[in-house]
């Protein structure tokens, strides 16, 4: 599908102003009839994808299936006025699905309670600036995460694929059951399940090889081409459609061994304003102890909903070559999430799946989200009732079929081979995801902090001995390394065998803080007390700046490390040989006892 | 004062084996009578400190003077043996005692089982070798703690001096209380505290003017400059004593001005297990439930103890030419804690005026500590009777003078001179002590984790324009840092006016780590998508390993900034100037594009 490129490209350079909040004004000016054909035909094909994901995800979230349905239009209208990325679409997924059925108890009123209050903090978030929290989020984490998810959600449909019921949430909980009660399957659902998941996967394998058809061939070509691309994008719906009807026939023949979604109501979510309080049969929970309810949810489903947006906005962004902004990306999504909650919706974030459909669909941009919004409140306004004879079993391969791509198991070959350190966090997110997701991203982001903290920490540190002790960091000086510099210098300068002088090369140190400084001064001092000198060299200028203001006594500077050498290397008692003194403390110094 | 020097160091650089783990193993052998004759006299100088102090703080901690007794000895005893510093001399300080009356609820039985339990924490820490955990504890959060807790501490005595009863322990509840009631201040103790303090300033004055006296002066010079030593060293048993007088005349007059401190029950404590539950009026409170209580106290009060302990020892040990061993320090102190706690003391660790007489005395080995120790039991076994008669006043007046040279007004000018943001985490901690000692200090740690972690994330870059973009960053790359370097790359390499090739200079670049490496992959993609070239030079060897085993497309490298420049500069097409092109890649760059 050709794409008119850069449209997008020109206007996101230009930053400042009303363009800035409101992206929608940076391409609007500029939308062509051109664009508007593909931008439909996107919208369209990411509306079939959407429908049948809706139900399902419901499912996972634990939650009726119409609530999948209206969390699904109000994130595609927002995000054309606010979104910075072309292809991306908000909606119900996965992940924040499993996210929800931790946190709202499989209670609509908590679900959209935490929409609302989520969309609150990533505004509050995103009119901070907050966006660059993401950075801390290392890629191992974001790896192990996506992967252990795939698993999970997976794992958590194999019960509806086996019709079987009362399976616990918890996964290694569900494993044990769905292993005990095997023998409980019912045959249609697993028959059909697994029909759904083979023609699925056959459509995906020849979505795959599609062959890229140019413009100048035969109309029968191009409009064959046309119903197999439009048959493998929109191949949920037609697999659910396809096992509706099965299930529609068995009904009509008084006799139904399939699982099917209960019955849907029909209409429109009512406008109004998500719920405050809830009643509960002991009375009503006031919405302070609803909020202790969600408690460390509000944290986790506000940050998972940015992470997930961004991490498929970037990918996508890099993919077809613009840039987009987290912090823009941020009030999209919080907008989407409070205005969703008015319309009784569960908290949304980007989809990797559909957002995939609605790129290969050459989506040009934002618009198509209009389309698809619209779709879907056609479904819910006329079709819920057809709905009641979709069977679980095939949701469940939907699901299934768009989660399976994420695990990735060559990223663990991959670690291992380019930077093993990094297997750590990725295991640590991957295995502790499988006990709780939240638990799983927070450890990971941890540990890939404590490792990065243990690298600045303990600096490579090159030493190479001669006349003089030439010590040389391999990177910034920051206070936790001040320790471990100190020891080097001192265990290699004071061997009792052989006491030095000392030349530190800081050509590597860009910035020192004041603990630093503290500890050379503690350095300087413990040297000249051996009779031993210390000399610095290749400041960079503000470390430089940060050295002299300390006033450090005996401090000594070179312009070079030979400059330094050879210095250091003259007549002892010369000590008018150091140019850049700012103390003339270096002349006491008993150089004699230099080597 | 003459010190065998040397003498400590030349055992301190072996550290494998036995010695390692038994450091009186390194002096004990070497032991000589010139050096029993400054560790005895030092020994008893700190004695003589030790008791009057010991009073005092067990007033801060809450408890009943006698536990300042009972905590004072088992450290010297256990630090003789264990302790790498040869000045250091562990006992009940000012801060610990602050914090324990924080955790202790002014139960002994909690400051006991706190010490045991914290001893057992500083084991396993120091088996773990978690030592390093301190390189984490910047300069300027020490200095805001110290500072603040010198202010807290003083005014936590001036009750004492004023003679009032009932003052609340928080800062400023303690504040407004004393304001308050200033007009029931106690003449007797008022005078007395005032004249204390006055005699202590001035001992203190002339300790620091003593000149320094030769062997070689007669014997009568030699002896008055003793006896002006002892008495300024001793000032705080002089001063007690004075007042001790004072307060025990007053009594045979029949009139007492004066708050005497309780009577103390004479004796040695009881050798006995640690109080692992305690009898409450409603009934025995349990072992879980005492932990439960002393809650965060059992990480703040081994993490101070080490905390305290290890500063002190670095400071001597720096100021007397020799090392010490973290973790060693760590085993020390645990032992001394959980020995302590079986004959009821409560949590100790290194003090600083007590190290400072020690090391003024001109100590040579841990074994001054056996004197000091012996002092403390003989007071117990046979002075407490007369320790009824110390007036409250007094002993205010010694942990006043004791405090105040740690409160440090000069960092603050000091700061802003040399390294500006480093006051932030300085004024985080100063004025957060004054709430509570505990949120002070994580709050100094969190915040220079921050601005260490922005530091990291956002690294200095410099980009030179030229034919072709020379990007530069000024320190190692992390992963939160990829985004950053990223936007700086496009911003200016895809600038709309004139695209450029980009040279990216990595000699500062001492490792990468995964996700920089995903993330140099995607630029390399990115600028190839608009035809733009992305070129690495001066790479350091770990960096060009890892670059190279994750086999990027398109990846070339130079050996020089000087080389790339010139292959840069070459004529277009000719892919082949690029001689370190890991793959064929670099000839399909669309190069006419460059520049």
């Amino acid at each position: 599908m050709p794409v008119p490129g850069g449209g997008q490209r020109g206007g996101s350079r230009r930053w400042p102003g009303v363009r800035a909040w409101l992206p929608v004004l940076r391409w609007l000016p500029r939308y062509s009839p051109a664009w508007l054909q593909l931008d439909a035909m996107a919208g369209l094909s990411v509306g079939l994808a959407a429908v049948p994901q809706a139900l399902a995800y419901a499912e996972v979230a634990g939650l009726p299936p119409q609530y999948g349905l209206y969390s699904s239009f109000m994130g595609c209208f927002v995000y054309c006025f606010l979104g910075t990325a072309k292809d991306v679409t908000l909606g119900p997924t996965a992940i924040m699905s499993l996210l929800v059925s931790s946190y709202a108890f499989h209670e609509p009123a908590y679900a959209i309670l935490l929409a609302f209050l989520s969309g609150c903090i990533q505004l509050a978030m995103g009119f901070l600036r907050l966006g660059f929290l993401l950075d801390f989020v290392s890629c191992p984490v974001i790896k192990g995460f996506t992967s252990a998810a795939s698993v999970t959600i997976s794992f958590n449909q194999i019960k509806n694929i086996l019709g079987l019921q009362g399976i616990p949430r918890q996964f290694f909980l569900q494993v044990y059951e769905i292993l005990r009660r095997i023998g409980e399957t019912r045959a249609g659902d697993a028959v059909l399940g697994l029909a759904c998941l083979a023609a699925l996967a056959g459509l995906q394998v020849m979505k795959s090889h599609l062959p890229r058809v140019a413009h100048v061939e035969p109309l029968a070509a191009r409009v064959s081409y046309l119903i197999v691309w439009t048959s493998t994008t929109a191949r949920n719906a037609l697999v659910v459609l396809f096992a509706g009807l099965v299930a529609y026939s068995f009904q009509m023949m008084g006799f139904q061994p399939l699982t099917l979604t209960s019955s849907i109501p029909q209409g429109l979510p009512a406008f109004r304003l998500p719920p405050f309080s809830v009643a509960a049969p002991n009375g009503t929970v006031p919405f302070w102890s609803m909020v202790e309810d969600m408690g460390v949810g509000l944290a986790v489903v506000p940050l998972m909903g940015l992470l997930e947006t961004v991490a498929i906005a970037k990918a996508f962004a890099s993919q077809n070559g613009y840039r987009i902004d987290p912090n823009q990306e941020l009030l999209a999504m919080g907008f989407a999430n409070v205005l969703g909650s008015f319309v009784s919706a569960y908290p949304i974030t980007g989809s990797f799946g559909r957002t995939a459909v609605n790129a290969q669909s050459g989506v040009c941009t934002p618009a198509g989200g209009l389309i698809t919004g619209a779709l879907v409140l056609l479904s819910l306004a006329y079709l819920t009732s057809l709905f009641y004879y979709i069977p679980k079993a095939a949701l469940a391969a939907v699901i299934i079929s768009a989660v399976v791509p994420m695990f990735d198991a060559g990223i663990f070959r991959t670690l291992w081979r380019v930077k093993r350190l990094d297997l750590v966090p990725l295991c640590v997110t991957f295995l502790l995801c499988f006990w709780e997701v939240q638990y799983g991203i927070v450890a990971g982001v941890l540990v890939s902090g404590v490792l990065l903290l243990y690298s600045i920490a303990r600096p490579p540190v090159k030493v190479s001995k001669g006349d003089v002790l030439l010590v040389q960091p391999g990177s910034s000086l920051h206070f936790p390394a001040m320790e471990c510099l100190r020891d080097a210098v001192c265990s290699h300068a004071l061997a009792a065998s052989l006491p030095r002088s000392v030349i530190l090369d800081c050509c590597h140190v860009s910035s020192i803080d004041y603990t630093v400084v503290v500890g050379l001064a503690e350095l300087l001092q413990e040297l000249r007390k051996h009779g031993l000198s210390l000399a610095f060299c290749s400041l960079q200028d503000p470390v430089l700046q940060v050295l002299l203001s300390a006033d450090l006594e005996g401090f000594q500077h070179f312009l070079s490390r030979e400059e330094a050498e050879r210095c250091r290397g003259a007549e002892p008692g010369d000590g008018g040989a150091a140019p850049y003194t700012s103390t003339s403390e270096s002349s006491l110094l008993p150089t004699g006892l230099i080597q």
